[in-house]
């Protein structure tokens, strides 16, 4: 068996299912796990890869230490979404951190990937993470807590997440941040959702101080090549923090890394400039 | 219609077909032109995708450009492969280049690319540029003139196109190099090819005594990441030179992105320093 997920109008990945290990309707989305070939297994949420063991390092390495080894002293941190637990793990990694909120929709999710995928869900079980299950947008709005570092790790824009990309969204995440803080979001690919990136760009830099975008290679995300939109208030993330965490275990981040992802080829910093 | 490329054999990439433009096998190989919804013409040979025009500008501004600003004076430069011209105009962009050899064993691909893709091929029609109808791998063998850059702009490694991954093909482009020349080669992706990538690694280093891997991201490659291997008799390619080429036209290419391109995630470094 085969799953293919059309990822434009035009194209698709395909991949070889050895077994599908789950599948089943939320009150929010259809959940699926497969162990596929290539990717080992997969979380599928209504029919579009959000994670695989083969690939997932990245994304959750790249989405975690960019900020974190922004901002100087991360120690109170909020995760929008990031049921699947990989985000968490990653921030887990630094030592400073004392507390992760995780405010994630749907229970389901959390609870099938700490079955499946315990590789990226066993974060859960940490003492310093709390998980949250309801609406992100809603939570972030509630402003009850200050947080150093938001993380903002949201599914596609279609349905219910398209408010994780809107500007009332990124100004309740400025009024949850100290006023040192950062946020990032996964912001899709800049081969295929360029509209997107320009826009979340340009709601973000009417906010924040500092905007920037920078990229890492997801194989099974569309297009291979993954955008990250960073608002910070005060601190540049082209400068790492003198403290800054790197760990022998990191597979694709390292310092270095994290300078070169904010080079950008001139199609992509369009993007950011348009016009310019 | 639908063409799918099986990049694995548990992963291809799908893509919609508006319109078959050619079709025929040459003595060489099955040689394709597809019109396609996302990516436009498409040139396909024995089944796999070679160059698209939506994203050949990355792998073409990274294959010669990187070379050409690493070397302080790149007057003669030979390609092997490329017959769909789209390396020849790049590197026909440099203004100190003299003189262009390129080497295709197809004379198909370079006709049928000349009347499909003129925005790559049209480069064949400068008086810069000579071609040569034969096998790469025996011209260069031949060692009847010297270069200063060696641009390896080969297929994937299957049939005949193999030996253009050997260590004697590595040994004859630094015979046919002059004492301060380099070359890079194309060679697949870290995702998908680790073992090929660490054997031509190993092989130029045992020749070459600077030997370098860079990447950048081509979505219609396999995985989408994609890796070069430079060799290198003097120059450095992390240096730039200091009478580098930039032009606006440049889409993927930029100085940043040159030194950017060569700092490698710890699992591709792994692959250049096996067990390291």
């Amino acid at each position: 068996m085969w799953f293919t997920e059309r990822q434009k109008p035009g194209v698709g990945i395909t991949c070889k299912v050895l077994r599908t290990l789950h599948r089943e309707i939320s009150p929010f989305q259809e959940i699926a796990v497969l162990d596929t070939e290539q990717f080992g297994r997969v979380l599928v949420l209504d029919g579009m890869i959000q994670t695989t063991i083969f690939d997932e390092f990245v994304y959750h390495e790249m989405l975690a230490h960019v900020p974190l080894n922004t901002h100087p002293a991360p120690r109170d941190v909020l995760i929008i979404g990031g049921g699947d637990g990989g985000t968490a793990r990653e921030v887990l990694r630094h030592p400073q951190i004392e507390k992760i909120t995780l405010v994630e929709i749907d229970r389901r999710v959390v609870e099938i990937c700490s079955h499946f995928l315990p590789e990226l869900a066993s974060s859960f079980d940490h003492p310093k993470v709390k998980v949250h299950f309801e609406d992100g947008a809603e939570y972030v709005q509630k402003k009850e807590v200050s947080y150093d570092v938001i993380l903002v790790d949201a599914p596609e824009p279609v349905g219910r997440a398209a408010r994780l990309f809107s500007s009332e969204f990124y100004q309740a995440i400025f009024q949850a941040l100290r006023p040192d803080g950062l946020f990032v979001a996964q912001t899709e690919s800049p081969f295929f959702n360029q509209d997107l990136i320009t826009s979340v760009y340009q709601e973000v830099n009417r906010i924040f101080p500092i905007t920037k975008l920078y990229l890492a290679v997801v194989p099974t995300y569309p297009s291979g090549f993954w955008s990250f939109t960073l608002g910070s208030k005060r601190f540049d993330p082209e400068m790492l923090s003198e403290d800054y965490y790197f760990s022998q275990a990191f597979r694709y981040y390292t310092p270095e890394i994290h300078q070169a992802a904010f080079k950008l080829p001139p199609f992509v910093h369009a993007l950011s400039s348009p016009g310019g």
